[in-house]
Order: structure tokens, then sequence, then C-alpha cells
């Protein structure tokens, strides 16, 4: 069976020519821009059909799908309703294999539209073509470079597929994904799903090894049965995240001219989706926060987490967050309370969440995961405030501000740099972690003892975890060997590394850098937020929120996971 | 008593001297940036105290306040809890008029602490020093533009004014508002409130004309009773938001050690928020959302709300959001349904939410708001997807994309256009809606017949609106008369107009007019939304939210302020 969708929809994922049926020279028709849409990228042939203009955008343009003198396996219709069916005998005759029908008019309209679907299906059917839609916005398969939108669309290729009930939502979750920095391996827009169901294509998903994690927004199955006998074998191998449009019956009715499908009862498919392990999600920016955290965290052990925040009120409000979604804010072991004052100012919160209470001592702040993650009782970590430490960066960074170039002064001088260099870049750009800990160790120590941080212990772990993320590839050794001024030194130093960036971006980076070595570490989910709102970014493998609370609703929706996959006896590591 | 809070306060909002108390040049202490923040834009006199240092940042620092050869009206205190009472003293012999205690270590760490904030409090008491604190980040006063905060943040005047018993969300909440475009005329992290309580400033915001709408965020009040009896005196004044820290057994452990409140009984803060007409939010961006709603909206009748969506799955994800909500997502009108079956093609959704099903006609698209707000019955409107049509922009802009120079072929030539260039200078910049309407017709008539609209009356519409805009000087002529080549015409035209700006931006700008003119036009709210996440901005005096839960979410806070006025009997226009 999963062998056999495999093999059916192979034509509509990796066609070698396609056939724009609609293409256009008129801008203001959505023929104009599927068809550009079409051509970008796409590696085999893309041949326009219109029976009333002869050139489209300088390609030849064909009267019927019939007259094209080579083979076609996939059919985009952008044409009127009433004229799909004709056309799709064409493509029946025509030898076509599999197709898209953007078109709309269909089932969604209502009895008539219904009639003329279930007469497309017929005579599709007749011809061995498969088909998305009608009624949809088209799709993306990132194996063959297909983007059959019905207007350009940045998209990139990544670890995600997702099939949409909806070509806006679903347009817009693939946009956000590219603004973030995240790509899909497949995105489907399935509109009246008259052939292809929405579970066929989760199952195509599961059985795809470049897919990490399903996502779908989903406003009705067809039959309630089938979609849960065959996401139940997805759900054990993949993650499965969904969104259900059509909650209310204020939009139930939305849902029927929109999708042609039935809304159904909410609790209904709570309890559905519950039984087969499907996650579920409230907004379609959850989609991708909540895909996100499976991408980038293991699964935790349970529901035991800790924070660490920089402020109290951020803290206060992440307590809050998580304890409304069921995770347990747990009391810290008196030991672990004992070690972190130790380090902390005697005002710090002394309890979980961590607050330093304005403690401006950088070095504690970046061992205190570690303190908190060795807790056996610890399942995860949400640190928060990420990016305002950037208010900390020049202390890292071999900053222009003339004020901080006394942190490179164990550097004595450019020319001993300059000797030095090779030995660096050498060292730091080996896997020895404990080489590159000798490397690091006076420049951390130098800036410790700026903050007036003399605890050797502290110092030592934060080299410790520093040279690994080096040595792991996680932290740029340019980060370390530049030396306080520019020159070209520097220059060689940063051959190959990364471009130039500000400092905000190069602290954020460090640690995310940080926050993926705990992660390697402890195998917990270590979650970070930013401090204020923007647009939070894919930085490396790591992924920072912008607040506690989406921070508590991912986790939540990973220990879910976790749990049922437990109950159904199929533990994940 | 109102007047009174507003004399009393008045050395904290317009202080002509300050002197901060712990300034250093030492860069790792809050008392640099703190120094560096209040010397930031202060028009008076600033003074470093600081025993051990002579100068700082070029300022000549005293070892004492007693020692300032000038009057003192501010002490900002950034030095360790243990010194305040004895410094406070000092301040009190000098005869400085207010303070703000920055320094932490005082009631949120438990009894020690207390004891000491009750000495302090004692001696300023003595010396009728009102002070904000202790165990806060500072605040800020437009009037003075003084920024006392623990580090430079920025901050911009607008009519928000926001009392914060947490520092990090409210300084995360007043640079989101930096970034959104909007500004606060105070803002006040106010700490362990020792001496003056949150309804203090809340009174204050009360009193001040230049406050629109006042936001609070509150993990304890110390006094219910007093705190209920003072807000309800400003609610039928201006909106008053809240955000409540410590919902949950697990944040209110943290509260006690973050700002030495109570969390109380999270049922009890919710019935004393009705009772009193506070509006209640979810999250610090929400406090931001809803304040901008009261901004740039009128109060809604009623619960009744249209939706207008350019995608089918966005209206079904918002009409499920605003019935979740409790708003009414009307039936129409037959007759409406009549009218807009007139211009939108048969497949559109003949309902509300309404969805023009992928129609390109974007007169249609601009008028449809026109026919739902006309309906009695409709007290607000979403009109979602606006960033989406940039899509359309070029239609209307003079791109430089050359496909679409004929959209300004009415315009015969470049010569007879600079010919012409002064009357329509004249008559687009005047206040005359009717001459107006003359010049802008052709356009509009050019770029339907384009998309191949032939309604004259959805033209005469639009016209009719756009020129209305233009008169009340919502949109920028140059939108309407820059010809399709650059040239010195072009330039002469602009002298003045805004800058350039991205075809994005400007039919944003060019939707969020046409919003803000529905809006004058009918006097009821129209919320847009974007197509996708992003940063909303306030383009104009007009804000875009990012989602339709979001709309939703602002609309019932409105309704729920109206619902509250008239109940009291303070019906408000």
């Amino acid at each position: 069976m999963s062998q056999s969708i495999v093999e059916e929809l192979e034509p509509l994922i990796n066609p070698r020519s396609v056939a724009v049926i609609g293409a256009t020279n008129n801008w203001n028709k959505w023929g104009f821009s599927t068809f550009a849409s079409t051509l970008n990228g796409f590696e085999g042939e893309v041949y326009p059909v219109n029976s009333k203009e002869s050139e489209i955008m300088g390609h030849k343009a064909f009267a019927r799908v019939t007259d094209i003198p080579a083979p076609v396996d996939l059919a985009v219709f952008v044409i009127p309703a009433a004229s799909v069916p004709a056309v799709m005998e064409d493509c029946v005759a025509k030898g076509v294999k599999a197709s898209v029908i953007i078109s709309a008019g269909f089932a969604e309209t209502g009895e008539k539209g219904k009639k003329l679907q279930d007469e497309v299906l017929r005579i599709a059917r007749k011809g061995g073509i498969r088909f998305i839609g009608p009624n949809c916005m088209g799709y993306w398969s990132a194996s063959s470079k297909l983007r059959a939108f019905m207007f350009p669309m940045p998209v990139k290729d990544g670890p995600l597929a997702f099939v949409s009930q909806g070509g806006n939502v679903g347009g817009a979750i693939v946009m956000s994904g590219y603004q973030r920095g995240v790509g899909f391996h497949r995105y489907v827009s399935c509109g009246c799903t008259a052939d292809i169901q929405i579970e066929d294509y989760i199952e195509h998903f599961g059985e795809d090894p470049e897919v990490k994690v399903i996502l779908t927004y989903i406003e009705g199955v067809s039959d309630g049965e089938r979609f849960l006998e065959k996401v139940k074998k997805v759900t054990p191998k993949k993650p499965v995240i969904a969104l259900k449009g059509g909650k209310t019956a204020a939009a139930a009715k939305a849902v029927t001219s929109h999708s042609g499908a039935l809304a159904g009862s909410d609790e209904a498919y709570d309890a559905a989706f519950r039984s087969v392990g499907v996650i579920r999600v409230d907004s379609p920016e959850e989609l991708l926060d909540v895909a996100l955290g499976f991408l980038t965290q293991p699964l935790p052990k349970g529901r035991n987490v800790a924070i660490l925040t920089p402020g109290g009120s951020y803290g206060v409000l992440c307590a809050d967050a998580c304890a409304l979604e069921g995770l347990n804010v747990i009391e810290l072991p008196d030991k672990t309370i004992a070690l972190l004052d130790k380090v902390f100012p005697p005002r710090w919160s002394h309890g979980n969440p961590v607050d330093p209470a304005g403690d401006r001592n950088f070095i504690s702040y970046m061992t205190a995961p570690l303190k908190l993650l060795r807790v056996e009782e610890v399942d995860s970590l949400i640190f928060m405030g990420f990016g305002g430490f950037s208010i900390f960066a020049s202390m890292f960074l071999s900053a222009d501000s003339a004020s901080l170039e006394s942190v490179a002064s164990w550097m004595p001088s450019q020319a001993r740099f300059q000797e030095l260099a090779p030995v660096f870049t050498r060292v730091l750009g080996s896997k020895d972690a404990v080489k590159i800990s000798r490397i690091i160790h006076p420049v951390i120590s130098m800036a410790a003892s700026m903050i007036g941080v003399q605890d050797e212990e502290e110092i030592a772990e934060l080299v410790e975890l520093i040279a690994s993320a080096i040595a792991a590839g996680r932290i740029d050794p340019s980060f370390f060997i530049a030396p306080p001024k520019s020159g070209d030194s520097r220059a060689t130093l940063r051959k190959g590394a990364l471009k130039e960036m500000t400092s905000v971006e190069a602290i954020e980076r460090f640690l995310a850098a940080l926050a993926e070595q705990w992660v390697a570490n402890y195998n917990k989910p270590v979650i970070t937020t930013t401090f204020a709102e923007g647009q939070p970014r894919l930085l490396g493998s790591h992924y920072a929120y912008p607040s506690g609370r989406q921070a508590a609703r991912v986790l939540i929706k990973l220990v879910e996971y976790k749990e049922y996959l437990e109950k159904a006896g199929m533990h994940r590591g």
C-alpha cells in the first residue's frame, strides 16, 4: 500500500514535462502568474496551452494538449471550470499521467459544481490520471524544483512537508517558513480533494525519508475512517501536526463554500486526532512554531521544566504559561539552589524560575543551564531573554568600540598575533576540544576578570562548553581569534568564515551554538526565547521563540507526542 | 484628590535637575548604563554622585548629594540596597523632592529586605520625597525627555501611558511600541511599589490630557480596595488595559521573589478588573495590540461583525476566532448578497465571511467594504489580507516596471504632463473632493478597464472614496500624479511629499488610507490584517494586525469596553 502511494504520485512529484493549460500573456489572469511560477526553476519542459495566443513569454503555445509534439507528464489547469472536463479528455488522449486543477467553481459552489467535479474525476480515473484539487493554489515539489503555484511565491527546500486545505493559509505558512529560514520538501494546496485525499498526501510524506515533520491544515476530511487508518501508520514514524479550520458554527458554512468540505464536530476531530497521535495546534503561526520545535529539539522525558530568565516578570509569565499548558515548573533540589547561590548575587530568586535579578555576570549565566540540565528531574529547560544578551556582546566580540579593546589585551601585540595566528587557526580548526580549551581559556579568563568573576570552576565549565561547541563546528573560531583591530591578519583568519555580522547577530549565533551544545550534552530540550517581539530566526539549527508562552506551547506538544509514542509502545529516543 | 496626585508627582514628571547616585565609568555596572541613559536627551542638569570617581563621562562627580552646589529635584539610586537609607537621609537634607530607586534587594528578597524598604520609606516620608521602586528599571517622562532607565532603551513620545510591575516585560513592550511606531507619554517600571502605588500612576495618567490609553502589567496590588476605588474613576475617561502576571501557583512564588507582591487569586483579580471596567489581556504583545485598537478605532455599536477575505481559509479561521471570542459573524441581508453578486464572480462565497474566491477585480474589492459598512446590522468590519494586495500594487503605481507603463497612458505625453502638472498639483492639493474626483476618475477608469471592469457604479464609488481620502490628507497625491517615467516633473510634484517607497509600502499606505476613510465615513471599526506573519506597522493612523485571531481579540475588547460604559451609564460615542 505504502509502496503504491509512492508509485502513484511519482508523476506529480517528479514530472519531466508540464503543460500549463490557460497560460497567457494577460498579466491580470491567474494563467499569467501560474505560468510564470511554473517556469521558475523547473528543469523539465514547460508547454503553454492556449488556443488564442501563439507565443507566451517567449514559449511557443499550443492550442490543445494533444498538439504538443512530445510526452506530457503533468497538466496544470488554470481555465474556467466548465472547460475542465473536455480538456481532461484531451489529457487522457495525450497520455498525461497527473494533473493539478487550480480552477475554481466545483464542489465548493454547490450541487452543480459537485456534478462537474464528479465528471472530471470520472474522466481522470478512466485515463489513470491522479490529480490535485480542484479549487486549489497549486503545489511545490523540491525534488523536481516545480513551483506549480497560482502566483510566484518564495519557497525553499527543507525537511517539512505540508498539505493544506486552504491555499491562503498554506501559502502564508510557506512564506513565513521562508522568512524564518526553514523549508519544505513538499507543499500541496489540496483544494476540494476530489481525487487525492489529505491522508494520501500524509501517507506519501510518511514514506519520504527527506521529510522529517508533516504539517496539515484541514477543514474537513471525506472519509474519517480512512483518514485515521492511514495517519495512524505515519505518526509513529514522524510527527503530524494539524490545524483544523471550522471549529465553530460561524465558520462551518464558510468551510463548505471554501473547500467544499464538511467541517464536522470539533470535539469529534479533537478526539480522533488524539487517538492517532496527531498533534493539534491553534493557529497558522503555531503550526510552524511547533514544527520547528520538533525539528530542532529532542523529545523530553516528561513534563518537568526549569526556567532561566534574565528578568523576573518574564519568568512569572513563562511559569504561568507552563502551568496553564500542563507542564510542571518543578522545585529545584537544595543542592542546585546551593550551587546557584555560589555564583549569583544574594538577591537572586532562589527558586524556579531562576532569576539572577539583574546580575551582570555573563559567565554564571552561561553556566547556569548546565547546573539545571544536570538535575535528573529536569526534563527540559526554557532559556529566556536570548536576544537581550546582545548588551553583553562586546565582551566577547573584538568590537570596534575603542573602550573595549582591552578585552583582547592577552594578545600582546598585533605583530605577536600575526606570529601566533597560524597556530590558533590550526588548533581552533581542529576537533580537539582539549587543545581548543587551552587556546580560548585566556580569553574567557580575561572576560571573567573584567566583570569581577573569580570562580575558576565557572570559568573552566564555560571554557569546556565553548571548546566543545567549536570542536563540533557550532561556533566559528573567528569569534575568538579576531584581534581587536581590523587588518590583514583578521581578514586572513576570517577567510572561509562567516560573513561579517552585527554584534547582535554574532552574540545570537554564539548563544544559539551554546544552546545546541547543551542539547547535545544532555539530550534534553532547551527552548530559547527572545526578549522582545520580532522575527525569531533559525540560527544554525537552533530556533529562538518570541515568548515564554510560545515556548511552553511548543514544549507541551513535544511532551504529548512523547506520551503518545510511549502509550502506543513506540518509545522513541 | 486628583489635583493632588498631579501636584505630588510633578517633581518626578518634570524635574529640572537630576542626581544619579552610583553613576560610574565602569561599563559593567548598572550605574554606567543608567547614567548614560539619563544623560541622553534630558534637558536639565544631571549630576553624577560617586565617592570614588572624580569625573564620570566628562561630568564632574560629587562624593555626596549634599556636595552638589545647586538644587536637585530628583535622585536616581543605583547603589547597593544597604546604602540606600543613608543616602536617602542625604537626599532629605539636600531638599531632593522625588526619587527613583533602581537598586534591588528589598521586599522581594524576604523579611530582612522588607525592613530595609520600610526604613527607606520612613526616611523619604519624613522628607516629603515621593519615590518609584525600589527594585525597578526606571522610568520615562516625555514632557521632560527624561530616560532614567537602567540601560539605554529606545522610546518615543506618544499617546500611551504604562505602569509595569516588571521591568523586563515593560521594557520589551516599550521597545515593541517603538518598533511598531507608537510611543509613550509616560512609562514607569514601578518595582516593589513601597511608596507610589500602581493605582497612583493610573490616577495620574487619567488626569493627563496627553494620555489616551493606559496600560499596566500587574503582579499584585497592595491594597485592593484602594486600587479599585481609584481605577474606577479613570476607566470612564479612558481605557485601562491590564496584563496580570501570577495566574498560577507555579508563578505565585516567582511573583513574590520578583516584585515582593502577593499574586492573589486569579479569579478575584478577574472579577475585580471586570467590576471597574479594566480590560484584561493575556500577553505582552496583546497589551500593545489592544492599545493600538483603542487608539485607532472607534468603539463598535455591538458584537456583529462582517469579514472580507481574499482567501477562504483565512475567512474560516477568522470566523472561528470571532465566534470563539463571542463576536457575532452575522448573516448578510439578501440585498447585500445581491449587490455583491453583481460584482463578484459566481464562485464567491455568498455569505459572511465574504470571499471573492480568487477574483482579481481590485475595484470591487475596494468598494465591497462600503457595501458591508452600509448594512445597519454590521457593527464592525474585519478586512483581511491587507499586505497581500501588493500583488495589485503595480496597477495603481507608476511603477518602474516597463510592462505596466500603459497604466498611465491616459497622460498622452511627458510634455503634455508637464503642461498639466501645475493644474493637477493645485487640484489634488485642494480640499475639494468633487474637483479631485474629476482628476482621478480617468486613472481609476483606466485601471478598471485593464482588469475588465465595466461597472460604472463601482468605479464611481471608488473614485469618490479616494477623492475624499485625498481631500482629507490621507492619500498622498503623488500616488496619482507621478508620470510613468522618472524625471524633473516627477521630482517637482514629489516636492514635500513622502520619501520614495517600495511599491509594497505604497500600496499598504494606500489601503491604510482607504481603511481610515471607511472609518471616517461610517464611524465603525475597520480592523485590517496582513496576509502572512511579519511586523505589522502603524501606517499613518491605521494599524494592521498580523492575523484574524488578533483582530477578533482586539475587537472583543473594544466591544467589552463599550458594554461596560453603557452598563455604567457612560455611553461614549
